[in-house]
């Protein structure tokens, strides 16, 4: 077989998986209990049913280790499921190392990102108990595009409270929110009171996710129940509706005979690392296997290895439940780096306790790095990733690297979970020499610690 | 089944075509030799050796049914081929038509489009024939992106002259063509005698898919044989190349028991629409089958629909040899459409022909209607088409309307040649009312025919 070849693992319609891994299932220890913001105690399912429709809720708790895939998600699903596995030869070629790198690619579904395996998920579920309208936050507007084509293949309207900055310098995911008949707001809006006392005390805010899921939030908690609220990761469900991504490559890593040593994903709220990584992680735990796994930040919002591990909101405003995670403070605004999608102050309670436990080791990178690994991955195996999957390119090239430095044959899958087609304005300034590696915001941080609530 | 499922039709990797279908064997009457632009004369071999690699000329002169497909393209091609499929059933829903619609969606390629179907293949030929640089033209960039892609793949430079109104207004492609780490270019250029005479007259000029060819063909032309050049339609052998899409078809609407009454494709220089029609004229000439071919074209730029079926230059200076074509001009410079794909003064040859025989009908449609059939088919399809194709898919839905008042079953197949995530402008510009329908450019056109070359 020649060298440069493509090698793609493919399943068949019918390994559309049936079930959504549960890892609550198999974790060691039960995971903290959601506080209520008031009295901080354990959220109840009542207390929850404002924002979620009821299935969402049980599985936000449920302890099965198998949820079934409904039907109508699963001819959903098929349009660009099972996506496909590859293994990176020419990358491999081209880093002379004896490592075998493979990646699963979401970048096939129609907005571009993994983020459509769970939007379709709580579309359908939400239309299934009667709701005719869902609110959502979206920074870059990977989240918001996912979902408006969710509301749009189901019937429901979705409207999205986008981060400013994204809204107004990056506006082609907002056209595609609306190409899909949604509704979307540059947030901090003056339709909010969470909208409304940011720009009472900063005309010119230009927005932060924190800030646009205060709005969100918000405008379903007093609809009356007319509007439920929907996240984009972070959450329980929203992470396990990810794993049909896992449990996809575990069957492709059986078909190429092989099991990787090391899985990779890049983490903002947790959701597409834990799509490809609970999977396996779950075969550690019940089989005995040693993978690692690596969640990979960026510099400027190291949430998982600078945070404090501590019950705090996932809103600016201080509107959410309090998740005990990884979190610079929910205060903390990020550095305006290209990978929007990571630019969140707190992390996936699952992955957090994942990652105290030391189930899941976690790194961070500067933006002109990832770039430069994007650049490396996409002049070898064509595809051109999104800055925030450059981030899990980043690592396998240098676990790949450092097998070679070891002369060790290293098994390496990462998830490239979406394709940079909406992100070359990012790369123009990587080439133009133009990208800023924003130091770590060690003092922003230790500010926003500060106000971190208190929890007995 | 639910109604609203996404049915699709995939193959597995053995289906991926192992040959191209060349229609000239199959022709009831010989293509037009194409003429010399000096001696007007039928062209040689040789005298296209300094531009194109053998291995291409003797496919753009064969009259071989089928032209086997070397391993290593295949290679290349199983990233993402076979292309899936799809039945567009809740397209069909919501028109309420009895027809059955369907489309094959070459926009999971790397490059977003179906060109990287013949990019690979030329690219190949030239790397087996030693050659290591590549010059080309591109409009919007969907064709440079796709030729930079593989020339990174096989090691070859490429270096690509952009519409400067693209280089400018449409970056982002051209930000691609970078990643993939090929040249590009502002045309017109003061690099070339073509470039510098433009702007001797206008130094303000934006460029022209034809000034651009000139720019790319000269440069091949004067380098003594070191640099080749590339085209990404027009040709007989780029033409083939893309059939890849219509012979994975034929085997699809088998597997859905199924076949089309009528096929379309939009249509510029004319490979994406011969991609997929020319296996299906096949069978009619073979077959006797009744299918009908529709090629749509832009109102402002209607080659087929208001041109001359005559011998012209396939670029704006005059350096190429002359094709008998349907053409507005060779110095006909269309309307700012924002399918820049589809803005080239020419048709292809072999289209032309079939056009003039009866064979392929043709249709123009303006801007706004194309937007409009673009929107209504990515709220029931979620696949968010890019403007070229979106006037196939206006077609696919007129054709639908029709069969739903004649009610009859009318099975429509198309081609969705490329998404539309670098295009979100142009969708943008759409929904605020501000997209302009150009008038058809009468005088321009007539003025650009007086000056078609003289051929006794």
């Amino acid at each position: 077989m020649p060298d440069n070849q493509h090698i793609k693992y493919l399943l068949s319609e019918d390994e559309i998986p049936r079930a959504w891994y549960n890892i609550m299932a198999d974790m060691p220890n039960p995971p903290l209990p959601v506080l209520h913001p008031g009295t901080k105690q354990p959220v109840t399912p009542a207390d929850l049913a404002p924002l979620f429709p009821q299935a969402l809720i049980m599985q936000e708790v449920s302890t099965e280790r198998y949820i079934e895939i409904p039907e109508p998600i699963r001819q959903v699903y098929r349009q660009w499921r099972p996506s496909p596995l590859y293994r990176a030869r020419r990358l491999e070629k081209a880093l002379d190392t004896p490592a075998r790198i493979y990646y699963k690619y979401e970048g096939v579904s129609p907005v571009g990102s993994h983020k459509a395996n769970t939007s379709v998920a709580q579309v359908f579920y939400n239309q299934q108990e009667g709701v005719k309208k869902i609110s959502t936050e979206t920074g870059a507007g990977q989240w918001g595009s996912a979902l408006a084509m969710a509301g749009t293949l189901f019937g429901v309207d979705i409207e999205v409270f986008m981060v400013k900055i994204s809204y107004q310098q990056k506006p082609y995911r907002r056209s595609m929110i609306q190409a899909y008949g949604a509704t979307v707001h540059a947030s901090p809006t003056d339709l909010t009171d969470a909208g409304r006392s940011i720009l009472a005390k900063d005309p010119e805010n230009q927005g932060s996710l924190g800030i646009a899921i205060s709005e969100a939030v918000e405008v379903a908690a007093k609809s009356g129940g007319t509007i439920k609220y929907s996240l984009g990761s972070v959450l329980n469900h929203v992470l396990m509706h990810q794993t049909v991504i896992g449990e996809e490559a575990l069957l492709q890593m059986a078909q190429a005979d092989d099991y990787p040593d090391v899985v990779i994903g890049c983490a903002g709220g947790g959701s597409n690392l834990a799509g490809l990584v609970f999977p396996f992680i779950g075969e550690n735990f019940r089989k005995g296997t040693k993978t690692r796994f690596l969640a990979i930040e960026p510099m400027s919002c190291p949430s998982l290895t600078k945070g404090t591990y501590a019950y705090d909101f996932g809103d600016t405003i201080g509107m959410t439940p309090l998740l005990k995670m990884h979190t610079l403070g929910h205060d903390f605004i990020p550095p305006g780096i290209h990978a929007g999608g990571l630019r969140y102050h707190g992390m996936s309670p699952l992955v957090s306790q994942l990652h105290a436990e030391g189930v899941i080791e976690a790194r961070a990178y500067h933006q002109n790095a990832i770039f430069e690994a994007a650049t490396i991955f996409a002049r070898n195996e064509g595809i051109i990733p999104a800055p925030e999957t450059a981030h899990a390119i980043k690592a396998a090239l240098d676990e790949a690297l450092e097998a070679k430095a070891a002369g060790q044959e290293r098994v390496i899958l990462f998830n490239l979970s979406g394709h940079g087609h909406f992100d070359m304005q990012a790369y123009d300034a990587y080439f133009s020499g133009k990208l800023q590696d924003y130091e770590y915001p060690a003092a922003a941080i230790e500010e926003a610690q500060k106000k971190l609530p208190q929890v007995v």
